[in-house]
């Protein structure tokens, strides 16, 4: 079969491997999408070191096409979405039957050969089924919803509460929707394109700041707030040490910052404001694994997250070079790349 | 000037009072709307005790006419809403300086003579300022809200929960939007009466219940949520015996209620099935007086809450008696029914 | 081997049984020690409902005799407290590996042969390693503790505050030292009898009233409360109607009230109570099965919870019936009843 | 009158200064007794810059000597506790009777001369009450308690948790104590003196670490956490860069750090490990201002807090030179000096 492979920087190759079989307990599902994130992306332009030979790719979604000993034969032909990581079913919390808690679970693509292929298998415990009315483009992009999820979970927005999403990448995006449909009164995002703002708009925010055409985008950002004494709420997502430089200045006394955006360059946060301003900080490390995956699919499924405008770009399995190139140049307003084997 | 005074059951008259003035730290306001809400239908009715006569109202909007000594002159001519309870102000909390805390507030128009006049006198703490695109009318309906912000404020909705609303009088349909805004997934509302439905929908339930043409409407609400488990939060708001009767039965084990519809009939509540289902029941007996009205403000003049359906009716004092007698039949679908002077 | 039998109402017999074998996934216990409950004894004396002949008991602690297919060798010879109910292993709950949350759980000695045996079988998922330093006795006495945690761990008492704590049988006892490790500051404690007095104020009690020699018991609690205004938080675990039905009374506006006496002859609650107070109700059915039971153990073992004033009786397996006789009539001062095979 | 006054660096004399008078709203209040904090020795020593000649001192206890209008003339004579800060009473915050929240609270003895003199002046809404019971000594050391009940309120610790409290000055004794009483399990306590250590214990640390005899202060406290895997909760109040450095390596995966400890030379967080474990951290600006001040009184009141311990030297007024020189010098184990004009 054919499977796409990292085979060094910036250099994303077709080749061909062995179809895999599933062991005791796993099962092999046939890919029908995959989406790119900033994972694989910087797995390919090295911000994300990997070792190569290596298939990329770990949010994706399909058919399950056999199953190993002790699965039920009955899932074969059930349509799956996949949760991207592996317990590493050897530590206590995987011994107390808390796969969610592993301390050292591993992503797939990244650890092990991952899902930019025709074929690939997964313990069975991570497939969720997925009901009808979900497609599989749908099932690959959960991922960010699901950490979303988890951040408006813990963050409890009361209702009518000023929120301030900094960056609308994809989870930047995911969340402006769930603030949206959490309570979030005023809704201030900001981006430093303007590409992601019509979705942003239609996703709820009630205002876009480009931070690349202000002078002063926290002054900008602060004006948007009630009497300019900052958010109750602010949500770190892009990633960028020059926005999550301004995240605390940004919330009010006794609100909360929720950071998400990730990155090696990111500038530590200074510890007297957190204490003058009565801060409650709460770091997001992922989707939680306590059901957001599952309730994320069911917001898709009715409709409330409409995750059509995330989807930028499409290809085929024969394409994935430039699905690469475009993730990583963001051509053309990309926001979701998409390949469907 | 006119006012309209409760002199029998289901009577009520135009008379001549004379003009309030203010004695120092109260204010007179010039009333330019007031809505009747289910406590002043009662006093009609004779299902709340009210000493006759008595000028009913407590819900209503104005502006400032004169101030007492000791209060802000600049207040004069300022647009305001009008908190209904009057602290005592010689209890404990109020001496604290908690009025909000005052456990012997008394209603206006129950306990005083209240709105349905021209002009009444209320302390300034009871103000506050109506800013630009927030109409009489609508502040002169804020309380239901306030009731529902303090529900959603306890309740704290998971996004996608299931949330059932018994009864969609004013504080059902407030509770209805609320619910919608603050995160519930299925909003299932029930009504006696199709009337309130359109209205229902427009605010965001995902299915309405006629509980007047089902044999069994505890099933038929159960049969709604997943699985038949019962809802994970149930919001009784109707005060009708029936509805408040199976409200247990109709949340999930671990799930939530909420108890808002009050009546002096009200069935007791089982204490086994709180216990077996693992329940948090939530008493609501007002509107927490803890920044909700300012906040159910805020909501209106941002158009996130559209008030303009429930208002069936309008009158002039002149016509109240008429007024009262729509608002006690519900004639003609009514919800709200507004008195301008 | 000898089991306790009950072959009718009041009595209970000495059998000769089979020794049991462990199925896969199942282990052989030997007790070493269990302590009667409630349950027992109300099957014992017709309050609660059991087919006859039946081996009673579910409180229990031992040392794992052998080990059934699937299951690690490992196990054998290690002491162990044991969890008192078997997920059925058939629903949606137990399929998502949520036994916990399996609605359909059974205790056994109810609803299958128990533990006042020589050896008993349970699933090894039940099994909790017991270390040094809790003795068997100890951890067969683990269940009111656990179901004492799950309340604390709902109410969250913030330090200082006013709690009443209704009845003080084992689960009253437990919830009382519980509270006062949590930072309950007056800690004011009832029972219909002097007995458990001893141990309540040795567990943290700073009042202990005898609801039987004083003509109000409502108000003489009502007293020992700040300006009469009621406590913070009420816990009632007696099960008695009278105490049940005086619960919301003792609870101060905008309280807690947590229910675990369970008894099918309790009063309901009125509603209207519920919401004037602005209250909150928590009903407990049971340990909350989120790690209740280790951290019950931690607390006995590190000596913060210290057990030994609750164990008033011990017989051996011969003098069963004595043991249900003493723990049926609470024969002198009687609070915990073990028996140890 | 006599006053203390800091003329220069290191440098206090005692001078003769008018009697003040109250204002309209204010009392004259005889001071009793004074504690001397951290803040005062950094005016003595420069880390807190502060015009010279200035009054210093906040922490105080004394009676109300007289009133100014419109204050209740029964004060005369009334034993009180007072709070520290001045609201500005100009901002929105106080406007809206929200002086716990004004954004310009000011310190007396910083911003404005303060206790360490014969008398003083305050707002009436400063004093709080002493009943019999507590002393003025007592009275005079509230501050800490009430920053550490502001601590574990929002901290809400679950029975049975590990907590590390870095730092044993008073509020690290405090944080110590007030843990103890909120159910902490394991309480890890370190400071780099053994001098608080014998108090720690008493009031209930089970684990005490000097830092300054171990090579790896980090390895050795994480070693006595379970597993090794950091404490639920770390509470750091030292301010010592060190400290705060490691204070993140200490907290398990989804733990809590609440972070108190003050000073401009703290290295900043960093943010990905806040990420990676799920953190949340909680920064804590002062006594929170709703309430914690009473409740602090009324544990030293009930003797669950005993303040005998923390006060290691005492001083008249005439002797205030040495009484900071002790204090700065943390001569004799000092952990607490008072001053008794």
């Amino acid at each position: 079969m054919r499977a796409a492979v990292l085979t060094a920087l910036e250099t994303v190759e077709l080749q061909e491997r062995p179809e895999p079989t599933a062991e005791p307990g796993w099962v092999v599902v046939k890919v029908e999408s995959a989406s790119l994130c900033g994972t694989d992306v910087h797995q390919y332009d090295g911000r994300i070191d990997t070792p190569f030979p290596r298939v990329p790719g770990h949010d994706f979604a399909g058919v399950v096409e056999s199953v190993g000993e002790g699965v039920d034969e009955a899932l074969v032909g059930q349509k799956v979405a996949v949760k991207p990581s592996l317990p590493c079913r050897e530590c206590d919390q995987c011994g107390k039957g808390k796969p969610a808690d592993c301390p050292r679970k591993k992503l797939i693509g990244l650890w092990s050969d991952g899902c930019l292929t025709e074929k690939v298998t997964v313990p069975s415990v991570n497939l969720i089924p997925r009901p009808e009315g979900v497609e599989a483009w749908q099932a690959s992009l959960l991922e960010p919803l699901a950490v979303g999820l988890n951040t408006v979970d813990r963050l409890r927005i009361l209702l009518g509460e000023t929120v301030v999403v900094l960056g609308q990448g994809p989870i930047g995006l995911a969340l402006t929707r769930l603030c949206a449909l959490s309570g979030a009164g005023r809704l201030i995002v900001t981006d430093a394109r303007e590409a992601p703002f019509e979705i942003a708009r239609a996703y709820g925010a009630t205002d876009c700041l480009d931070v690349s055409r202000v002078d002063d985008p926290k002054q900008a950002i602060l004006d948007l707030t009630e009497n300019g004494a900052g958010a109750d709420i602010v949500i770190e997502t892009s990633g960028f040490p020059a926005s999550s430089a301004m995240c605390l200045d940004l919330v009010r006394k006794e609100g909360k910052l929720a950071h998400i955006g990730w990155a090696n360059d990111l500038p530590p946060l200074p510890v007297v404001p957190i204490m003058a301003k009565t801060l409650t900080v709460l770091g997001i490390g992922g989707n939680g694994g306590r059901g957001q995956y599952e309730r994320a699919q069911e917001l898709v499924r009715t409709g409330r997250f409409d995750m059509e405008p995330l989807v930028t770009h499409r290809f085929g399995l024969d394409d994935v070079a430039e699905a690469f190139a475009v993730a990583s140049a963001k051509t053309d307003g990309a926001i979701k790349v998409i390949v469907e084997p």
